[in-house]
């Protein structure tokens, strides 16, 4: 899978696992909803309570930027599988206006942040690279 | 959620993703099949086709053993989502019996694998933690 089906097909997921490593080396993800605008993944840390967790990818951006997220399909036929791995650099956004920015788009994909105030901090990704892969290639 | 209902509801996940760290300390993350028995988590690398993918989540566990496995519930009512992840540390099967439970695991959880020889590599995960949240209490 190219590139642009790759980037494409991730701009049209929902969901995605975001990897990020703690200060001592240790992996950890979480899921999370996404907005994707250039190269530019966003995040809100809105949770449902608001947890550790949201405030630990946080701190782990801060320690080390590199991150990696996936998105996937998975089913029964494994013929359909694919996955698209985006990696990058993660940093917490303190411009007001892309942070503005980023909640409109998540507002915009997203019906369930009419629900949120989404007024937390959020994360944005520069990607430097998509990957893809899939058990069938594409048409 | 504790950690009974968060084992609870990975054992009974079809899919999971796997992060590792590579030598540089850069994360990385594929979707796994897997089967888990006790506290280890069994996930062949089989692909279809095998690719460098496959190999580097083991040149990765090989260098820097400390993983974590995220499955979790998406979909568009947000009151349903949860996620468990685990945490362990990953080694590759060197141990034939235990490679050929394994595989037997893998082979009753997943009906397709019977279009899959199971030769490659298998990756097991010793559990240390588990740790589970969602957006509604469980009952």
């Amino acid at each position: 899978m190219d590139e642009v089906e790759a980037r494409r097909r991730f701009a049209t997921s929902t969901v995605a696992r975001l990897a990020t490593v703690d200060a001592s080396g240790r992996p950890t993800l979480v899921p999370i909803c996404f907005a994707l605008e250039g190269e530019v993944i966003y995040s809100a840390v809105d949770d449902k309570p608001k947890t550790t967790t949201q405030l630990a990818r946080l701190a782990n951006v801060h320690v080390r930027p590199d991150v990696a997220v996936l998105a996937d399909h998975y089913g029964e036929d494994w013929t359909a599988l694919w996955w698209v791995r985006a990696r990058g650099l993660g940093r917490e956004l303190d411009d007001e206006a892309e942070r503005q920015r980023a909640i409109e788009l998540l507002r915009a994909k997203y019906p369930q942040y009419a629900q949120h105030a989404l007024d937390g901090p959020v994360l944005a990704i520069d990607v430097s690279a998509w990957r893809g892969w899939s058990a069938t290639p594409p048409a």
